[in-house]
């Protein structure tokens, strides 16, 4: 049997929730996802309900971050699943709000993204971030939140939302989970779910290239342009059909590294068949 | 004796302050002021202290809100005598950021004010209320405010901070206090001091246009066409300058009324010398 999980669906009753908490001093983590939910989200709610009192997830296909021609549509909506997944984890507080809600007639307020969000993802989504950036920054308002858990599989989103926080001074501490990996190392992500089986097995050049990446840093290579010829090759043998980027950056400022000498990320965005997959791993 | 203020120049100690405050259940109330305070801001602070158990002003002459050309250099900075005057009205705490403490190095994160900031100040301070908008947002998340208060003044930034508050769910009320003015109309401004004697007389045609107004709308006069001419025909022969705008608008979302059917707001910026003033008046 499950714990009872409160399942909210209106602003009202979510502010009447949160100020009891806030009332009571009880910290509240919030957990934002799109939903399609999987082990990586749910180690995001383990965590939220090891380090807060009150855990609220919250489900919401956001469109202001889907360009026109992105898989709005086709995205993944498993509402019924996801409930009985967050309520075998013991998720508190669910907040599952319509667009309508969340976009009301008339809005027309929106955040401009911090200078991190211009490269990678957002030379090829340039309205992705700001989308991003509004939506949760609506929801820590909505949830008011004390500690919001992301997943490092969106690498430059965690560094948008840092330094979104950190320049709107928003009192929200951030913290950033592992990825989960399928034990063949392909990240999970809800759009494993668009691949069919052969795709499925070009998936896992991503996650190879980043580990042969590592191999050649941690094995005297420091030459940004020869490391990243060498990734992109390796996508393209792997038979991925489209790489968006292949690349080693700075950590903080996701500038690429043309001269390795300290730590670095590698972040892959690569097509498999019509479905969009990205992958990035820490190098120290 | 004035009672002890509480001043504070640093985030560190405007966070331990504030949550302090949260943590024992107690209102903050924020009064953003950009110092050069007169009897207008004191009003502010006053309705503050009376509805709210901590009363934060904060003092910072904001550079993102004046765009080249404008009066950000000769903008008055009298702290010494504002901090006088908000002691002897008996604020508890005010914080006077840097302009680094506000805007670090690296910072880069805007809002895009919602639509109504287009119209009005938005079409001849085209930055303006960006930079409004996102150093409100900013002294609300570093004062942890429940309650803000703001003059009404300034019409437009109040119908852009309520709409810009709604769209991002932000958990602070707004409060709006009735305009201050002289004995003899003027509405009070940081920018008064400005004008030589003789503009100062001039300058009362403001006020004086906007009483004329609501006496022509009140009177049955319902042509908005035929009643702006008027207001800039009076705003020219009482000696203005130059007028950036004299309209009849309405209240909420400051569309220009061609046909007046309801309450409306009249409102005005014209050049006086060099000085740009505004004033503005509710005619129900």
């Amino acid at each position: 049997m499950y714990k009872k999980m409160n399942s909210i669906n209106d602003l009202h009753a979510l502010a009447q929730l949160t100020n009891g908490f806030r009332k009571s001093n009880k910290t509240i983590g919030l957990v934002p996802t799109m939903g399609a939910l999987h082990e990586g989200h749910l180690s995001l709610v383990d965590q939220a309900l090891q380090e807060t009192d009150e855990t609220i997830v919250t489900i919401f296909v956001n469109p202001s971050q889907f360009a026109a021609g992105e898989d709005l549509d086709q995205y993944p909506r498993t509402l019924e699943a996801d409930l009985e997944k967050l309520a075998e984890v013991g998720a508190q507080h669910v907040f599952v709000p319509t667009a309508d809600l969340v976009y009301p007639p008339g809005f027309s307020t929106s955040i401009t993204p911090p200078q991190v969000a211009a490269r990678l993802e957002g030379e090829f989504r340039p309205t992705h971030f700001s989308g991003v950036a509004t939506v949760v920054l609506k929801l820590f308002n909505m949830t008011r939140a004390d500690v919001a858990f992301f997943g490092q599989k969106d690498y430059q989103q965690v560094c948008v939302l840092r330094a979104m926080t950190a320049d709107l001074n928003v009192n929200v501490q951030m913290r950033v989970c592992p990825i989960v990996r399928e034990a063949d190392g392909l990240a999970l992500s809800s759009r494993n779910r668009y691949l069919d089986a052969d795709q499925r097995k070009t998936a896992l050049v991503l996650y190879q290239t980043l580990q042969h990446t590592r191999d050649l840093i941690t094995g005297g290579l420091n030459d940004g342009f020869e490391i990243v010829t060498e990734m992109r090759q390796m996508l393209i043998d792997g038979g991925v059909d489209n790489i968006d980027y292949a690349v080693v950056a700075n950590p903080q400022t996701l500038e690429t590294a043309d001269f390795i000498d300290g730590p670095v990320v590698a972040l892959v965005a690569a097509h498999v068949g019509k479905t969009r997959l990205i992958d990035n791993l820490m190098i120290q």
